[in-house]
């Protein structure tokens, strides 16, 4: 393809927002910030290049394959932010390291994931999240989930459900039905893809006992609401430390308290992709989108990278996620309406005063840039969706509704 | 510098923006792109890769040399966008080819420019601008000129100056006065860098009649009020066309007719840098910033290599200095005063009984992830800046101000 065509596409993976579309996308994006900040969740930013050794190492897994590189003019490997949550350890160890513990941070912005072989896979992606850094407290877990739902209410959407589960249930049950470490990580990648055909499969392979057999996959069904975990633990032997399960209740608790459990369902075999959750977990869903809203959880040795050794926990949004659903279901009102002011010889001066009127009002207006006549100028405001017309000549103004 | 240290490091040019300062970011923006909205501009989003060559070839002469490149998987080069003139340019000739002219889209957010030996110097710039494609008309030149003044006013700026040019003038000038293109090139460069000095040793040398010298470097006085107009005509041969002239002059009394007048001086001497420009250009002043805080102008040819031949005006404001001059001049109110909200044993629920209660009134809470005495919570509110504490506990609620 000629330079001179290719001037005229996107890239794979990327797209533009059109008129409405991108409007829409800043309301969402405002609205869901003013909930963090609601909550006392104060707005960062970071760049969007940043030395790629912020992203690599360890916990890194499923980002250092995704990293948009290039060389800086001195050599040194730059990238793209693939996410914030690295960032936002950066300034909670540098910046940030005299302020006052728990540090509850906020942020909205692009990342960028670099997503070779899956066609159709966006690899601009806008997010907006939180990061409650310092605190290991149930309180904090329960805290960050409720301000997961009050986001997307506060984005428009009504029905969604938050599914919540914690890394630590099934590494016990794991452990304590004896799986070995390299066993354990492929029934926790199985659990992660939901692929329970391939789990059934590798589980009937394994050297346990049937009983253990049985319980692993027992862990499918550990979906619902408050008595899953009772029947979770039924699957521990006795004698088995159950603290993900006394958590998790505890923090079911507090959910009820901040009057959102009725969009909570516990699955304990939730497993997210990301290598450095060491607790509660916890995904988003709403019908018709096939990924998860939103996702987040505990990550409590993530921040020990950075020099700091805290606990912390939090979430991000996908904004892309969100308005399309938002887009589908039709929640976006009618925008404000648009007055379409126009003139000809002699009115110029009367619609500029018009217009400034208007605008002060808080109207959007658009002042025709030439002289029309009334005709003209009602056909010209039918094509751009102008509710109200006003055309003003040498002697008045005429003012008609679309 | 080993990685571990490199990845607490921010790479040179690029920043984190801290609590307080992301936010009023946001402000900036929100306030910028709600006035260009009252003015009939529609919002669009680009992605922030796209294949170089929508920013390569004719007219890019700036931006060339400052892009971010790198392939992608097959072998094709990427850029990150130096700018959003070019990429709405694409976005009129493709996705916007059906709509009604002239088109008003508008954007906000981050543009990229690779700027080696120039230490200091930004290469993440915050930006937010409209683009007004498909009328060469005066009153398109006036509309954005207007606009750029109300962005300002609407950001909280209320000193500033936007000096009003045209390349016309300075164009007809030298070829009036028989200066060749070459020497032309070289003259405009000096304008444009505002080197003064420089441009008067050049003059010297050029093999052209007193007279013409003496006009020629009579442009750099053309700075003032409307009457720089007529002394501009002076300069002009008898016969010579003065079309540039006349249409500043035409704009000027459009500019009174929106009321920003006040805001304007004109400067023939100013010649932007990008060399797209086609017509009236401008930029916008204010005292203790060393840059413009925003730029634009006509520019009728860009759209042409896009392969639609529309006329366009436009503007690009710079939010990083527009934020630190407002930042600097404390225009920022205080925020929404933070409540912080705290439990001793037994008074958990009603905490976030108070806390729910708060949000619902819009008012930003902390609400504290652990049980504490009412002076520890005092502490801690102090820690954090809140004006307001209320603690409770099991037997009610305690309010304080700080």
């Amino acid at each position: 393809m000629s330079d001179k065509n290719r001037r005229l596409m996107t890239p794979d993976g990327v797209r533009d927002l059109l008129p409405g579309t991108a409007g829409r996308k800043r309301q969402v994006e405002n609205r869901v910030l003013e909930t963090f900040s609601l909550f006392g969740y104060r707005e960062v930013a970071t760049p969007a290049i940043e030395y790629s050794s912020t992203f690599t190492g360890e916990m890194n897994g499923d980002l250092e394959g995704k990293l948009y590189r290039f060389p800086d003019e001195r050599g040194r490997t730059m990238a793209l932010r693939p996410d914030f949550t690295f960032p936002l350890a950066r300034l909670a160890a540098t910046h940030l390291a005299g302020e006052a513990l728990p540090l509850r941070l906020c942020y909205g912005g692009s990342v960028w994931r670099y997503a070779t072989g899956q066609q159709g896979r966006q690899r601009e992606i806008a997010q907006a999240g939180v990061e409650l850094i310092g605190s290991g407290s149930i309180a904090a877990d329960a805290e960050v989930v409720a301000l997961a739902v009050e986001s997307l209410l506060a984005a428009g959407l009504s029905e969604f459900t938050v599914c919540l589960g914690h890394v630590g249930f099934l590494q016990t049950l794991l452990c304590a039905h004896g799986v070995t470490k390299e066993a354990a990580e492929r029934v926790k990648a199985y659990f992660n893809r939901k692929d329970f055909v391939s789990l059934k499969e590798y589980v009937a392979t394994l050297a346990v006992s049937d009983r253990s057999r049985r319980c692993l996959l027992g862990v499918t069904a550990l979906r619902g609401g408050r008595g899953v975990l009772d029947e979770a633990a039924a699957l521990l032997s006795a004698g088995t430390e159950r603290d993900s399960l006394d958590r998790l209740e505890e923090t079911w608790l507090m959910l009820e308290e901040f009057g959102v459990s009725r969009f909570i369902t516990f699955d304990l075999g939730l497993v997210r992709s990301l290598d450095y959750y060491t607790g509660m977990v916890f995904e988003g869903y709403t019908a018709g989108l096939g990924f998860p809203v939103l996702g987040g959880g505990r990550y409590d040795r993530l921040l020990g990278l950075f020099g700091r050794d805290l606990p912390a926990v939090g979430f991000g949004l996908n904004l892309d996620h969100l308005l399309t659903v938002l887009e589908r279901r039709g929640v976006f009102g009618v925008t404000e309406a648009l007055v379409f002011v126009s003139y000809s010889a002699g009115g110029r001066a009367g619609a500029m005063a018009e217009a400034r009127r208007l605008r002060r009002e808080g109207r959007p207006v658009i002042l025709d840039v030439a002289a029309r006549t009334r005709e003209e100028a009602l056909a010209e405001a039918r094509n751009r969706g102008a509710g109200e017309v006003i055309h003003c000549t040498a002697g008045g103004r005429w003012t008609g509704n679309e």
